[in-house]
């Protein structure tokens, strides 16, 4: 068995990205399966073809894409993905989409199909704070997490997928005022739990595979 | 023409809900369109029935609920109403619902059909602050949200809907620590004002409901 | 019995300063008091300057300076002044003082000699937000401030003085993210509350000065 | 050369007070210097009494105290102490003292003796977030900070000492929400890294003690 997991490239003027950086931490292996990391562009349409190369290559049975939410206290699986780009800052290849939607044919919204419920209470378990959250915003990051979902139920994809959004490392707020963050240790462990708790609940529930939360 | 409009009673330990109080200050008539205003119950089903027999009976051209989302700053047009109850809290009859489906056969969400960048614009030019939310939360408030396109939608009747959430007034928050909230009047004005919103691009777009935002 | 009531003009790239334009709304007399209102620049001495003038000009028997704390969501009673300057901005004439004391003899902190509880108690049962603060910055709000008590307690006047900041109005905060606001009819309402507690308070207390709170 | 620091037991329904609990991972010595860790009691009175007889029976050369302040997202060493008690919840003997000066004969406000700015930017330097911060609350924090500065003063002592705020650390904000935290680790790193530049700052000033801020 084999999971995707992504993380994207800096954006926004911040010198690094500790969505990938946390990911490139990961163990190649955790309770058996193998665990693919790839590093995805802050590009409208880039990165979801990277994402989709990668799917048709690996073959793998769970995708979870990771992004950062700076300001946000805690790891917040995201419960659903919106049909609308509506970009306030542009991408690292300027591009600014506003108000359109991503797909003409897609529904208004679909919900990840990770045990998002089951993920933050596990997370809490570990003291790793953590909430689930209704917005994956309106730029990048919502953006490929509805495409995943619309590709993956288009296709008709035996893969359950979704997207995890964390909060900044300390080293990027340093000088901001009261902004939250973590540290990239604490993310990064907060990650392979996550994976742990998906691919648990993968077992338990493969035969109702949707109707989780 | 005609609009329907509600708001909720008091709920949540509050001694009263602007939301209701707000939306009964309003004109009878606005821009010529009559303006049927009704109290809901927070109460999961109770609320939603309501609007039903006032639909059946009114036959609005456009309906639009008030709640209210204490804490936030400004008021908010939501964009989507999801498919999930997952009540913090218990509704005024003791309902506690944790996370189920609203409806079994509905969609994951539904964009509301008002124009809600419009509707924010056109507050920010009367000098009230606005802003769009992607969030309804998961109580009371999206229930109604998401019900009410679910009906609007399976039983394809024509008629352009949504949901406003408005702050607090200043009298709940006197002693709460850095809470915002607006005056009744600022409220009422710009309730007023999102009715302004839609009628006028209800008239200009009426060929192509649905496809706004 | 006189009250001096001083304003800023605007800073910070804001196009107006509520502090002056809700204190040039109120009243010319408060329960029998002459209430002089003058509007002082947001620069450092000159602020002072004009304030002194009007002191030996007017010989009020209290003093009130009001200045804007954009982004509090209530009146706060200023509870301390202290002996530093450390601007993050220029004020309106380019100067920026960095961890300087005010005033090399003085003392590195006076309290307000209004009485600033009881000021917050009748604010709230006004259905008006307010909260005691303990720090009124260290850009030129603060340097009046404690130039004010320490030229009070230099010359040994009979003055009772302080500060209160308010929020920004409305209108400064229609497309700010999460900004609390109130309207200036609030603010007016609210500061010509402090000036009866003060009033009040001043006839109650004559005798031992400086002790309250 | 000495340094005492101190840090707090549990209060406020806390299960623990990573103020001690760092405090007492720090090294038994500093660039030389010997660090004296103490726990003191959340209570009023007798958390500084032991404060005083530590005092006189280490003589330290400098004093730290360190408490926490949840809800901040850095470490902020405080600026001044001042002369008001003003509890809004019991300390850990049931003591709720409000609206009281703590030092009749003390004057309204005492900066802090530790250099201020420069632990920040040193810290910061670290990558560890930090901030100046003006107010040290009216509770027992502010209470201790306040007593030894009035001791320190009073009998003329030649030690330089202050008060450092710390924020929650992860495991107390699992299920709160957007509420900032940081390691254990980092705090105490933070702590070890705010003694290197007292220490440092100690030898360079001595001369001129006072006067740096």
């Amino acid at each position: 068995m084999k999971i995707l997991i992504t993380g994207f490239d800096s954006f926004g003027g911040e010198k690094m990205n500790p969505s990938y950086e946390s990911v490139k931490k990961l163990p190649d292996k955790i309770l058996g399966w193998e665990v693919v990391k790839i590093e995805i562009p802050t590009v409208i349409n880039k990165s979801m073809d990277k994402i989709v190369n990668n799917i048709k290559k690996i073959k793998p049975d769970v995708v979870i894409c990771v992004g950062q939410a700076g300001g946000r206290s805690c790891i917040t699986p995201e419960k659903i993905a919106i049909n609308i780009n509506d970009f306030a800052i542009e991408d690292n290849e300027g591009n600014k989409v506003v108000g359109e939607k991503i797909q003409q044919e897609g529904d208004d919204g679909y919900f990840s199909t990770l045990p998002v419920n089951k993920i933050v209470e596990d997370l809490r378990k570990k003291g790793i704070p953590s909430d689930i959250s209704y917005t994956a915003g309106t730029f990048v990051c919502n953006d490929v997490f509805y495409n995943l979902m619309y590709y993956v139920k288009k296709n008709k994809l035996n893969i359950r997928c979704g997207f995890i959004h964390i909060p900044f490392v300390f080293e990027q707020v340093v000088d901001k005022k009261n902004t939250s963050a973590m540290t990239l240790e604490m993310i990064t462990k907060g990650l392979d739990n996550v994976i742990r708790t998906v691919i648990q609940n993968e077992t338990d529930t493969k035969s109702n595979l949707g109707t989780i939360c």
